[in-house]
């Protein structure tokens, strides 16, 4: 599979005063790339499965960094499904500029029911999302 | 009233890459700063009175900025009550650096009930809340 | 002139758990609106203008919110001049969601010569700028 | 060495329409623990020595996610140096709430002395900086 692209542009309050993205900000854009990856096999975030509430908080994330990213950069993020498990998804991200690579992260998701006093329970994967997730892809 | 008084150092995060502040989390300092007071008046935000859910959502807010804050400054930030109506309130925020102002904002929240289904609806602050926001002041 | 207009998808980062969009995100979708506005105008934010960097700090922003917004909101963003100074130039905001409005800012940016110490000094606007700024519009 | 500990209450605008606090604010809560780990000892990031402005960019970080934390809560955060390399330097941390562990993460910055085009070239650690980070602890 070629891998799904987000693409984005830096924005000024991304930067920090060392005049590049501030690193945590590359979480953000790690997140609503895999949010318009889901989108594009029809799977909303934090939605009704069966009765319940369905959200996918993450257990895990880490990104690395080559080159910094600054104001105005239109990055490409190429989203890809790097393991599916019973309750977890494991996505990875590859950040370009000008076809030149300057990050990569990836990010643990489980699939969880939240109770109604806000609490999280990890559960399978609904059936209706696994057929989207193991899909031929968009 | 001399005012309550919230002290926050400026983060490296909160810097954009002119070197400053970024103007938008200001808002955030406020906000903080406004929960501050309400804690120091035994008032919490997000709250449960007789079996409904109060919130605070903002609707209007402002800042002037007078001299930009850096990296590492301690600021306070003076809070107080500017006005009380029967369904908002108006607090009055003073950004202050070494005892010299370097920002004023304002902000008016209004005490809302939340729904079961996320909607709000504006309601009169609750006489408890009340008594706690005319009182005699921290 | 009708206006430009900006428009953004509602990321999830941008809400709180109130679940809606966070008051503060607000201005942070009006300067990346502004910086839109102005890159169709072919004007840089933070250039080199006669060899001094010329930066646009904030003196003064507002906003008032009629509406919540929700994750996965498009939101359109309305971006007009509302007053140019000599030193100084004001935009008004408007923010529709399905052609409703949601809410409105305002925001006023001084141009300033950035030092190599990066204090900033407010000089008159840039010919160069002043003629883009009060063209016909992209 | 028992650790630095620094603590910080979770903001409102931490939080996302989960309900808990968005796993990107574990970054900028581990930064701004480093930093006060490092004022502790003496070092400032975004400093000059020799002449140079030093500056400490990332190249790796990570968390995982044991526990969600929520508005209000107060947390710990522990802050170790895991390792010293001669161009960076490894942070561990540790989260925790009431005694709990929450989460931990891991950053690694690199020692760059950063040019007047703002690119940035790793460089050995300053001595002055080597003793204090390898000193006894604070």
């Amino acid at each position: 599979m070629s891998g799904f692209i987000a693409r984005r542009r830096v924005e000024f309050s991304d930067t920090d005063m060392g005049g590049v993205v501030h690193f945590s900000r590359y979480f953000v854009y790690m997140e609503t790339a895999e949010h318009a990856y889901l989108r594009a096999r029809g799977i909303e975030i934090d939605t009704q499965v069966d009765g319940r509430r369905i959200s996918w908080p993450r257990v895990a994330v880490r990104c690395e960094y080559a080159r910094p990213a600054r104001y105005g950069d239109e990055l490409e993020i190429v989203v890809a499904m790097a393991r599916r498990g019973r309750t977890s998804v494991t996505y990875s991200f590859t950040f370009r500029r000008d076809g030149e690579e300057i990050a990569r992260g990836e990010s643990t998701a489980v699939c969880c029911a939240v109770s109604s006093d806000g609490t999280f329970e990890a559960v399978p994967i609904p059936p209706v999302m696994v057929a989207r997730l193991d899909g031929e892809g968009a």
